[in-house]
C-alpha cells in the first residue's frame, strides 16, 4: 500500500467507509480519485466558450486554488487562438465538438465543465462522462427531466462526479440564508418573495429566445434561481406548485416564455412566491418567518450580493462566485468534501420546471410533487 | 341671490357647473353642500368604537383642520361615557345602534364614519345616507358587490357624499407613487410585487376570524391595500386575475381564509403579483419599471412608511394619515375639491376580491375583468 497522505486519508474517510476500505485500500472506496490522486489542482476543459465562460469562469480559473483552466472546447476556431494565447492552452488541450471525444486520452483535464446553450448540455455532459471526466452543468441542467436522468446515469456508469454549476450554493451570503433556515434563526419560515429576472432587448436572434436551443425562456433561465433561492429558503422541497404565465412582448418573446409567476407549497407549511422574466428587473429574495425576517437584493447576480436581516446588515466581502463554486467542486474530488451541487439537484429543479409548465398549461391549476429529499444538500 | 363667498364660488365651479348654475343659482349644484354652507369644520361620527376609532380615528380628529370628532355611535354604554368625557361630547351626539337613524336630525354631525365589522358597513352607510349624512365607509367597503352597489345607491338617492377609509390615497408616499406613474418618472411599469400582510396569533374569536362578520379573511382585511396599491401603482385597472390560496393553520382559521396570492394582468402590459395573510408578516410594494424602480416598506402601515427609488431615498415627514385622509373628505364637501376615495373605488376593488375568490373557487383558473376605468381618479 502506498503512502497514505492526510488529503487522501480525509478523502477515503469522507466517503463514508473509513477504516474498513482504508484497511483493504479498497479501489473503488473512492471510484471518482483513480485518475486525480495526488492531483494539487485539476484541470478544466470549457466546453462553449460564449459569455459566461468568457467573463466569468476564465477569469475565476485564475483565482482558483484547487483547479485550473487547462483546455476548451469549441466551434469556432478564431476562439481557439484567442483563448490559446491569452491562457497558455497547450494545442493538444484545444478541441471541437467532433473531436471532443479524444479527450479521454488527456490526464491534463479532469473536469469538462458544459457552458453550452441548454439543448448541449445532454449530449455534452455525457460524452464528457464516458470519457472518464468529472462534469459540471451549467444550468438548467438539460431540456427535460429525461436528459437530466440520462446524464446522472451516464456519469454513474462512468464513475465520474457530477456537479451543477449553481455558484451560488459557495458564495457567503447564500450559505449564510442556509444557515439562517438551519439554524431557526428567525423562527419558522412562512413566506418566500423571490425574484430572479432580467430585462431582455438585445438581438432577437440570441439561442436563449430560440426554444430548439433553450427549451423556453425566462423559467429555464434566471427562472432556475427562484426555483433554487425557494427551496434553499425553506430547507425544503416544495409539494405542490401553480403558475402563470403572462406575454407582453410577442413579437420579441415569438417562442419562448416571457414572464412567469408560481407558488409553492411546502411540507412545513411555507409558502413561495417566486416570479421570473426576460422583461422585467429584479433579484430579489425575502424570506418573513415568525420571529423576523431576512432579504438578498441582489439575491442571483454575480455579485457582490447585499443582505439584511431583522437584526441588521449581512456583510460579506465580495469574492468570485465561480472561483468558490469550481474550488468546492474541484475540493469534493480531492478530497471528499460534500458536493454542494449534485446532479440529483438539478434533475430535481428540472422536474420542478416542467410542474411549472404543466400547471400552466392546465389552466394554472395546482399540480402536485413528490420529490421527497431529492436534491436537498446537507452542506454545513 | 346670496353673497357668494370665494369657497362657496370655487365649489360650485369644481362641479364642473361653473358659471351657468352660478348664474341660476340652481339649488342642486352641489347637492351635498346645502347643510353645510359656511361651515369651516365638518362635525364627524364614528359608528363604532373598536380599536382603529380608539387609537387611529379619535386622536387624529384631534389635529384634523376640516372636521373634528362630534358624535359617537356605540352599542357599549361604558364606551359612551369614556368618550364623552375624554372628548367633550355632548349626550345629544352620542347613539346606539338602534336610536342611530335620529341623527339625521343633528346639525353638528356632518359625516358619519362607518367602522364597524364589515358585515354591517352597508346597514350603517346607508342607514346614514338615509339620515342625510355624508359617509366614510371603512374597507372593505361591504360583504359583496351588491352591498357596495347599494350604498353607492343610498348616497346618490339622498345627496350625499360618500368616501372609502383608504388613508394612503391622501399620505405623501403614496402621493408619489401616483405622481411616478402619472408622469411616468421611471418609464414603463413592468411589474407590481406588493405584500400586505400581518401575523395573527390573538384571540380566536376575534371578528375578523368570522366569516358572518368577516365575509373572508386576509383579503377581505389586509389584501384590499395590496389590491389597491397595484393599481395605484400601474394607473389602470386589471383585465385579469389569477388566485391561489394556501392553509397552515386552519386550528385557528377555521372560516377565513389565511392566505392569498393573486396576479393582476393590466391592459398596458404591467403585471402584479399580490400576496396578502393573516399568518405572515409582511408590508412591501416594489415596481419595476423599464428605466428604474421604486419602492416603498412598509407601504400600508399606519407609517412612518419608508420609500426609496433608483434615483435615491423618498422621504416627507410623517403626519397622521388619518388627519389628512378626514381632512381631504371634508375638503371635498366644503370646497369641491377631488373625493380621491370615492365609493366607486370600493366597489370596484370588492369586484376584484369577488373575481379573486371566484379563481380560487374555479382551480385557479384565470378570470377576465371588464372594469373599464371604474375607481380610477385623477387625484393629481
Amino acid at each position: 500500500m502506498e503512502k497514505i497522505k492526510r488529503r487522501e486519508f480525509n478523502r477515503i474517510f469522507s466517503c463514508g467507509l473509513g477504516a474498513a476500505a482504508l484497511l483493504t485500500g479498497a479501489p473503488w472506496a473512492c471510484a471518482m480519485s483513480g485518475q486525480n490522486k495526488n492531483k494539487e489542482s485539476l484541470g478544466i476543459a470549457l466546453v462553449g466558450l460564449g459569455s459566461y465562460s468568457t467573463y466569468q469562469l476564465a477569469p475565476a480559473l485564475g483565482q482558483t486554488k484547487f483547479c485550473h483552466l487547462a483546455g476548451i472546447v469549441t466551434g469556432t476556431p478564431s476562439k481557439e487562438r484567442r483563448w490559446a494565447s491569452q491562457y497558455n492552452i497547450p494545442s493538444n488541450s484545444i478541441y471541437n465538438y467532433e473531436n471532443f471525444d479524444s479527450i479521454a486520452d488527456n490526464d491534463s483535464i479532469d473536469i469538462v465543465y458544459v457552458v453550452l446553450p441548454n439543448s448541449m448540455h445532454a449530449e455534452f455532459s455525457i460524452r464528457a462522462a464516458e470519457a472518464g471526466k468529472h462534469v459540471i452543468c451549467e444550468k438548467p441542467m438539460a431540456m427535460n427531466v429525461a436528459e437530466c436522468e440520462a446524464i446522472i446515469q451516464a456519469c454513474k456508469k462512468a464513475g465520474v462526479k457530477l456537479g451543477m454549476g449553481y455558484r451560488l450554493h459557495s458564495e457567503p451570503y447564500t450559505k449564510e440564508v442556509k444557515r439562517f433556515v438551519r439554524e431557526r434563526t428567525f423562527g419558522d419560515i412562512l413566506y418566500v418573495s423571490t425574484e430572479a429576472a432580467y430585462r431582455s432587448t438585445g438581438y432577437p436572434d440570441q439561442w436563449r429566445l430560440n426554444r430548439a436551443l433553450s427549451g423556453g425562456g425566462a423559467l429555464m433561465n434566471m427562472g432556475v434561481y427562484a426555483i433554487q433561492s425557494a427551496i434553499y429558503s425553506t430547507g425544503q422541497n416544495p409539494i405542490s406548485v401553480t403558475a402563470q404565465e403572462f406575454s407582453t412582448r410577442p413579437e420579441y418573446f415569438k417562442e419562448t416564455d416571457e414572464t412567469i409567476t408560481a407558488q409553492f407549497e411546502f411540507s412545513n407549511g411555507a409558502v413561495a412566491n417566486i416570479m421570473t422574466s426576460h422583461n422585467i428587473w429584479a433579484n430579489r429574495l425575502k424570506v418573513s418567518c415568525s420571529d423576523g425576517w431576512f432579504q438578498l437584493e441582489p439575491a442571483s447576480s454575480y455579485g457582490p450580493l447585499r443582505g439584511a436581516s431583522s437584526d441588521g446588515a449581512i456583510k460579506f466581502p465580495h469574492q468570485s462566485q465561480q472561483k468558490l463554486q469550481m474550488d468546492d467542486f474541484a475540493r469534493h474530488i480531492l478530497e471528499g468534501t460534500v458536493n454542494r451541487a449534485p446532479g440529483e439537484m438539478g434533475k430535481r429543479d428540472m422536474i420542478i420546471v416542467e410542474a411549472i409548465y404543466e400547471s400552466i398549461a392546465n389552466g394554472n391549476s395546482k399540480i402536485a410533487l413528490d420529490l421527497g429529499q431529492m436534491g436537498i444538500v446537507s452542506d454545513r
